[in-house]
């Protein structure tokens, strides 16, 4: 005879895309997921919070399930596990901190929420013995958090390198493989759905910087500030950098770097940079996420997938209920992240080092290259290869673009050198940087 | 004021490569993941099995811990995690069970004994309420058995497509890329160290179908008969085929597939297989490992990483150690996998489905493309493409490869066909059959 089965109940604080993807999901997968608990649990939505109720979101939830008020949820006494799925840092703050008050556990796949208010929420979590699970904030579908967490438990990580910014990848690609310019690309992924009608937090960076900041404070065990950050979207890219990356061998993506250093600080910088046609991260298009991780026993791996979307997330979502519900049903110590050591230390920028690519606009007459090249050389900058396009209609052009690919060097150091380049009287204006990634 | 920290005890079974790379990750990062447990334990090696008791393994383990006896490892009242690491369905099997009996968690990275025994060990597991835990037996440093298992606990898995054997993916990329034959490709795994002196188990498939058993048992939750799995290694595969291929836009990759089929059936192969070079597991290369799942909410995934070797094989077995520690120093009920399912039945090699690639040797003379078309034609075998180089400094040569890709239809099907193509007297020798794989 076994025992009787356990009823796990979930609140839900907003409803939209991902919450329904999360009702759905159980209700297609609810008992194979009973099933793969060897039926010690069923989970069932009991109660919801929408900004508009009136609105009948699915056939055959009862009405009594809907609330305008997200207290309802919360302090409903029935209500074990609290998913948060409205977003922002306001409201979303005051439901996941009321929540973890009351002991209860929390699922949410708010990035921006953790990134930036996460010192205080895990200082809730450890206080009130209650989990936070967040497997939909990073890369949609893809279970990079437990991946981090539980299956690397025994690496010290190296690096992670992630594409995990959809919309960022996919108005690239397109600017690379349709020649697109930015806003023309910018405008078909919001037609496509791929893009918000304000997609700021996608194309400035920062949402794909607020997940590296979670995989860092996994990894390292500390919150980290976000103002240490380095950020850098994809609005100013173009064409022309593309092309040229294209010629060299390379594919422009929005990386999110987050690499420990044997001084103990963590670089952690996000910006649009060039990676080896060759290397597998280069495979990753559309609005695929895909995040490189190397730790020092399991060495190089990648996980890729879908980085956003109803079911994608729901699936990532409904994976951390049902850990919260073998946590429950057995009354056992939760596996959520804690906080586990000092605060790490962001490297500076300027003492962060790649290869870089650099354009110059510069006034085409003799000597041009060789005082271009004069500078670097005094600064002790290394010159890998230069690239300047002869237009064949036009080759007595004035104004012709000059790359450089520079060896490795510390940003700081180029910037300084960049400065006295930019003095030159052949030299336009300021120059085009990207990093090329030692992947 | 907090607890005590709890000592988890762990013996080994077998102290090679392996073993030593987890004693050594847990010297190395031993207090780490004991500050990720937020200091709930720490892990201690106590005991360890090996086969000449007089060899000196590690300098800083003391010479007690060692032991000729298994049973000595496995019935030691401290032992609370045994680790199976010595490979083989026997003495390892009896090892497993009698650990399984004690109560005791039972950590291997044996893909043969799970795959040939499971239906015993995961009775005497459920049982004795004994976990076993098996992440380093898929897919070496990659969490695929996590990923399947907790991950997408909330998806119905749709399929999952494996380069699961590093032998194989490298003798076949040397096959392309320095245009090597077998043996010598063979030959230079050998001295690399990516083949064993006996490579059998790798270059047959087996090792490559003993593990996507288990995922096929992961996710779906049943235990599958071995004998019914199609296998079939790369000892046969020649140079004129990858060069084809290669051509045709496809890459040559010893390819595991699971997929669920909507009458419920099972469809479980290993063999090699054409894949679009344009699909990112194409671009897995060299002794590295992939598996591409693909859930009903999740949607495409991959998971890509070092699937042997060392460090990365002893990060999985941490990660499980870690596992077991967490369920044993709460005293709540495991997490490892159960059978959940009546048996799976597995679809019939002849009822599965893909386009084909089929290499014929001909007679070069007037009639004979149109002889096999009209074969094909009469069985309703649809053709997409031919291909039939000519040597050029042989136009007149007297036999020629016919290369015919072929639309979608069972095996069963274009066995039947293919016999008729083969009575056909211009036809000389057996066609070689390739799949292209529907990805």
């Amino acid at each position: 005879m076994t025992a009787p089965i356990k009823s796990i109940k979930v609140g839900l604080v907003g409803f939209g895309t991902v919450g329904t993807g999360v009702w759905e999901t159980l209700q297609k997968n609810g008992q194979l997921i009973s099933d793969r608990s060897n039926n010690q649990f069923k989970i069932d939505i009991v109660k919801a919070a929408v900004r508009d109720i009136s609105k009948k979101r699915i056939e055959d939830a009862p009405d009594t399930m809907f609330t305008a008020d997200w207290n309802d949820v919360v302090s409903d006494e029935n209500v074990d596990v609290v998913v948060e799925l409205i977003g922002g840092t306001t409201t979303a703050f005051d439901i996941v901190a009321a929540a973890l008050k009351l002991g209860k556990t929390v699922v949410t796949g708010n990035k921006a929420l953790l990134a930036e208010r996460g010192a205080e929420l895990f200082a809730l979590s450890q206080e009130h013995s209650a989990a936070i699970h967040f497997e939909a904030a990073v890369a949609g579908g893809i279970p990079i958090i437990k991946a981090v967490q539980e299956s690397y438990v025994g690496n010290d990580i190296e690096s992670m390198v992630g594409i995990i910014n959809g919309t960022s990848n996919y108005i690239l690609e397109r600017m690379t493989d349709a020649g697109l310019g930015y806003p023309e690309a910018l405008k078909e992924a919001q037609e496509l759905g791929y893009a918000e009608s304000d997609p700021t937090l996608d194309v400035n960076g920062w949402d794909a910087a607020h997940k590296s900041i979670l995989l860092a404070t996994l990894a390292y065990g500390s919150v980290i500030d976000p103002e240490e950050v380095y950020v850098r979207g994809i609005e100013r890219v173009t064409s022309t950098d593309i092309e040229f990356a294209n010629k060299l061998g390379y594919a422009t993506k929005l990386l999110s770097v987050v690499r420990k250093h044997s001084d103990g600080q963590i670089e952690l910088r996000t910006q649009p940079s060039f990676i080896p046609k060759s290397h597998i991260l280069s495979s990753v298009n559309g609005v695929f996420n895909a995040v490189a991780v190397k730790g020092d026993a399991s060495g190089d791996s990648l996980f890729y997938g879908r980085g956003a979307g109803k079911e994608p997330t729901a699936s990532s979502v409904v994976a951390d209920i049902v850990d919260a519900a073998h946590t429950i049903s057995s009354g056992s110590p939760h596996r959520g992240f804690l906080p586990y050591s000092e605060d790490s230390k962001v490297k500076s920028i300027d003492d962060t080092s790649t290869p870089y690519y650099v354009r110059f606009d510069v006034i085409d007459r003799p000597g041009v290259i060789a005082d271009i090249a004069q500078v670097l050389a005094n600064d002790g900058v290394g010159i890998s290869g230069t690239h300047s396009p002869v237009d064949p209609e036009n080759p007595d052009k004035e104004f012709v673009d000059m790359v450089f690919l520079l060896h490795t060097c510390t940003f700081g150091k180029l910037k300084a050198t960049l400065k006295k380049v930019l003095a030159l009287d052949s030299v336009n204006s300021e120059p085009v940087v990207f990093r090329i990634e030692n992947l």
